[in-house]
């Protein structure tokens, strides 16, 4: 495995790979590894002649500074956790090497970040589009790969690959859980023990919704038997749990009709940390 | 030359030239090609193994259907003229095969899209920065080629490029001019032939206005004296004209040092028929 630092330094290997036919999967991180991330890296490997992951905290997808601040950074650890999965190279720019100048141009998804994480973290997608954008173009991927655990993140990057026609195939996989159900992320080592003891409450209450949703086809009803569930639990500060149609990520309406893909997702704090998860199901 | 209308058969030759490790020109248009484009494609040709016309009349970059649908669209004769110009391969899609779905994202360059063009055709820089980045992702360029007749167009496309991190070089060519001084552009087709005979008024304004800048450094003297000239012709509208700093395009303030490069932009109607010119100095 070759860690790479410059973007010059990515292109120029890449256009090398490129040229000898060698197919590229890309998996972009903000490092923190965990399980989740090696799982991205295994189908990566196991689908492309040569695996790239990326390890770059983006501080333009932080709305809020003190979390970019705090978001966890443990690159040799990562480095190691890399080795024997199949990640060909480690690229691990510094901010200047990404944005030498600061970016201009904005994106906005219209109503694809109205909701949800874009409802509540203003210029996120921006900001998550556009590093993106610069990772497809130094990595040049014919596969790249998200982990659903962000679906609003694949609907994002989904829509952007559409939208400029950029030529390859997104690939989203499985959150992957703990044994009690909390979906993996790098922000659940920043958990206090007395939250990390609570958090898989959030898994429950997503599966309690989607039983509800799937029995009543009333997303209301099923959004409030996950909060009334949440709401026994103070140290869980629900900032978002939303019922929506899991393509287009807007709110489903009451007697939603069999066949419809449904996703449940929700935002909460636990003592200072904020936690993303969502449930996808269709209903029958 | 050959000629392509399909996205998929541009991709699988482009990345066949890429794998040869051939080098690739872009040469992006709205057809109805005259000497102005062709500057540019020979400009292609001898600084790459292969070169890529784009003629395409994109809807998404007219905020006007009227204008549209009046776009001077004459393929057979295009082609005819790209013989010998080192074209190697004509790209003309329809419309479905460049947008087989609408698009969602939104492009905004901020201040660089809020004067002249931008503030006059709104969602004009969006449509061409869309198209843009679905050509570059199409025809994989090492080298994309641009008029300065459109220079606003140039300063977002090398934002987009920049902000991006395309892996391509911007190169920009002169304007090329009919003899009487008239800009070359596919829209002079459509001019009456009084109005044709009074158009080369509009080029003398801007040299007008960048005699007087030069000399007064006063920006709003330099605009006052081409609007003063042109006045005298009822048949030409001015819409804007605009003494501006040619990288950031805001407007020039009064008393301006030299070596600063400025650009002086206009945009007039004339019958029906609505051109846009510039001429760039630098103040010495």
């Amino acid at each position: 495995m070759e860690i790479l630092e410059t973007a010059a330094a990515l292109q120029a290997l890449t256009e090398k790979w490129r040229r000898e036919g060698r197919s590229i999967g890309l998996v972009p991180t903000m490092g923190a590894l965990h399980e989740g991330h090696l799982q991205l890296v295994r189908t990566a490997a196991a689908q492309n002649d040569e695996v790239v992951v990326s390890i770059f905290v983006n501080p333009t997808q932080f709305n809020n500074s003190e979390d970019f601040k705090l978001y966890p950074r443990v690159p040799d650890s990562d480095a190691e956790m890399l080795r024997g999965t199949g990640c060909t190279v480690l690229f691990t720019p510094t901010v200047e090497e990404v944005y030498p100048r600061p970016t201009v141009l904005q994106f906005n998804f219209g109503a694809l970040e109205n909701v949800m994480e874009g409802a509540h973290r203003p210029g996120h997608f921006n900001g998550v589009a556009t590093v993106v954008s610069k990772l497809f173009h130094l990595g040049r991927p014919h596969r790249a790969y998200f982990g659903q655990k962000d679906w609003q993140q694949v609907a994002v990057v989904r829509q952007l690959v559409q939208d400029l026609s950029f030529d390859l195939d997104l690939i989203s996989c499985p959150t992957i859980r703990e044994t009690d159900g909390l979906a993996m992320s790098s922000r659940n080592r920043r958990l206090s023990p007395e939250a990390r003891a609570v958090a898989p409450r959030l898994y429950e209450a997503l599966q309690l919704a989607a039983a509800q949703l799937q029995h009543t086809r009333q997303p209301e009803l099923a959004q409030q038997a996950a909060l009334d569930f949440l709401g026994a639990y103070p140290q869980i500060e629900v900032e978002y749990l939303q019922v929506a149609d899991a393509r287009l990520l807007q709110p489903l309406p009451a007697g939603t009709e069999p066949g419809q893909e449904a996703v449940i997702c929700l935002a909460a704090w636990l003592g200072g940390v904020r936690l993303i998860d969502n449930v996808v199901l269709l209903l029958t």
